[in-house]
């Protein structure tokens, strides 16, 4: 099922959002609420942008809870922009190369939710990989299968766009197998500089997804709370669920919804759908 | 919080009890109903008699539910007498050497609970074991000190009563440390032949502890039952929790009661309490 | 590097070649003799036949020669067919999917060496395994690779020329690719009930591969030798490199040649040459 | 038999130590050649100061050379004062509680070598351990007893003398169990601010132990080096064996002796031998 989390804003040790929040990330892999299963033990990944070239990341197969690693990395890393990612694994091993974040150059790329029929369709979605990039794929998720797509399909200059091309791929990929077309879930990409998100399911509900309020509102609902004391107007969180029931701090992200946070704290939403092209232009 | 099981019987292959019961070991790894928490996912052991000399350990800090060789070795393992204990960790690290069932030549040990403030009484605690066996701890666990204690106390001349002088002792070294003695739990204990079981715990409920009717009952009970329909008088499982919800099947072993399992399906239950010795004495 | 071994014959206890061997696999993990390097230190896999449905497997990313559960899994798992490999990683990550053996349904596959360029033809490689088996590709090896290929090839009717077919396979892609193509290494194959294995390069000498002599010639060798007077006509093993240096113990298998073992003890050597086919009819 | 390195200098990426050194202690890790064992493949640690409160740590069970998450914090996080530390089992379990370097507040300490018969004296060793830090020892190895009988001794206040004081009471503990004492190796410790170092062995040449050069040196022994030209005053590496072979670089510190580096580059040798306590003062 997995859960994931995004900051942006100022640099913060990392254990400020893993393991100071009441119900934060780490918290959510033994203990989620708005997903299917509570638990999300299936290993987790770190990817964090700071010192060094590109974005560093830390994936692990133990579960979050009990790596004392990750307490030790998150207690010495600070970051103005990471990603971490809980997982729950449907079918594919525990492995570190099965883990989220994926990474390419200075993109980051995480996942929330499955691709109905997967097994079905792998051999076809991999071959609509960008040839040069075939190499690249190093475990056996859909979800780095998706990311190698969005790449193909210009996640470098257009993430949203080349997000919805590849859904619309991956549907129209699923009705030429003769099965329901269903991608479901959350994503998020970053470059280091901004953050995109996507919410969306094919049909239902798609997984929940969840944006902080910005840090004027948050100060100003909870005058008494020292932490919110610290935001700045840089500061944002994206999480597939709160780690908190103050009221006021998290504003969800509609189904069918594409996100982009920049610098200052800006978040913009817009309708977000898969962009349909033909199977054999791609 | 751990789970555990222990199977005396014909010969099975050691999937049956684990992948194939509806609420299994494996399942309580995710969703244990009776303890204080669902999930039991830092690590786990498996140790069995059968081909080879003395009692085999596969020990694991993956979660039960996720590891691929637990189950290639259930589907290729077949024995007449195991343990399976799934752990959930409380403050020691997970490593295999903190993972039950714990091993002394033919004899095996595990233990769901745990000893209350252990951390004040560790020195005194491990000081109190045979100096001869003092470098055969090899983890950090309370249940480890509890099991060279109850070898010094003579375990593989009377488990029962090697248990019962060990609860002892440890009630008293807290008693002379000022802190509330608390030994909570349930243990099991094997030579191979027989099972030996405890449920104890110094003050309140202890930890829930049960037993498999005996095969007459079960098949009378659910005639239409097929893998009942294969049981001999031989078979009895002891399981921290029923691995399913059919009436008739399970029977609580009462607080504060030892239980042994003989070859020939024989249970005998006798009540149990620490015996007090003077901390000088030991 | 990696090496391996093959067990074929009188049912016995894995560690009597695993770790009673003086320079058995798992001393090879450490200190191997024939090959580029002396540490074969990337995980490691056993696959044996016995109790329970089809081969077990037990894979694991530790080194051979610390790994305590392949001790106790070698003392008390019985086996009168079984294949260790010790892996040396050449660029895939260090996981258990890309551990040796591979198995199908009753068939385990073991290699010792690499497919040259391999990154530079993954992609027409893996579109060359037959579509329903694309899926089962779990791993990011060549060998997995060249499994699902000799699969295609029809591995299942005659494992040798299935080999030879995808050796062949593989080198016409290479040359398509404009790269000098290179198959290098040994292949093992069983079904549970033969041993075939292959020892081929494309260009140089092929990496090394043993047999023992048969259980006759070895008890008249060497009179005196306890071990090898509870040989049987039944035994035999198939080893990248010698466990011993005792003399008449170890016959090479010459380049280019493909070794079948049967029931008996019987040893049939042939020569072995890839079989060309048309990239188009591929 | 183990490895490890210390930096004390500039702040740097810890990769330009670990991987970009030709013979670094991650190349050490398969390929040592001043030991009794090329390969150090059981485990490996880096403790390091800079971002966040004292030391952290970053510690695993894999070799050195495979993990592929110790390349990415070696390329991601900074830091003046790093240590490193490969290890060669000898006995004690391959888990993380048992990788170096260990930790008390804001001190690091590392070792290589061994106690002799360790095992026979071990509760003696314990039980000499201060008691209110009893229940630190986490792991099973011989150098996290030395260090709490270090920190018993007063580590915080002289380093070099509680090392000293620690191998008297070992060595006296032997000599009353009537084993020949030997404690064997060189000591690594540090508090962020400076790095102590001792080498010596009771009998026999102890394991060797390398200081860098000054910058001064470096420069002019090797003006076209890039390497030394970016080196500064502060620049000092402490090394169980020279990353490489340039003359000059490395200088050997002889057996028995303490050595203290200081911020600018201070290098202080003096001579060391164990301090004799008595037994019963202990």
């Amino acid at each position: 099922m997995c859960r994931w989390m995004a900051w942006l804003g100022q640099p913060v040790l990392v254990e400020e959002l893993l393991f100071k929040s009441k119900h934060g990330i780490v918290d959510q892999s033994l203990h989620a609420r708005m997903g299917a299963e509570p638990t999300n033990g299936d290993g987790f990944g770190l990817g964090w942008y700071g010192t060094g070239e590109g974005p560093g990341l830390y994936r692990s197969v133990s579960p979050a809870w009990s790596d004392p690693n990750l307490r030790e990395l998150a207690a010495h890393i600070e970051s103005p922009l990471f990603f971490v990612h809980i997982r729950a694994a449907i079918g594919s091993p525990v492995q570190e190369s099965n883990c989220h974040p994926f990474r390419h150059g200075k993109w980051l790329f995480t996942h929330n939710g499955y691709v109905g029929d997967f097994h079905v369709m792998r051999r076809d979605l991999m071959l609509a990989i960008d040839p040069a990039r075939f190499d690249d794929v190093q475990g056996t998720t859909d979800t780095e299968v998706v990311f190698q797509l969005a790449l193909t399909n210009g996640l470098e200059d257009d993430p949203i766009q080349a997000i919805a091309r590849t859904i619309g791929l991956i549907e129209d990929t699923a009705r030429r197998h003769d099965v329901e077309p269903l991608v479901q879930g959350t994503f998020g990409v970053s470059d280091g500089e901004s953050v995109w998100a996507v919410r969306y399911a094919t049909t239902g509900p798609p997984r929940s997804l969840f944006a902080s309020a910005d840090a004027h509102t948050l100060r100003s609902l909870h005058e008494e709370n020292p932490r919110f004391a610290l935001l700045t107007d840089d500061d944002r969180l994206i999480v597939s669920e709160p780690f908190s029931d103050l009221p006021g701090v998290w504003q969800e992200i509609p189904p069918s919804t594409a996100v982009t946070v920049r610098r200052g704290g800006v978040l913009e939403e817009r309708p977000f759908a898969p962009e349909v092209v033909s199977a054999h232009a791609a």
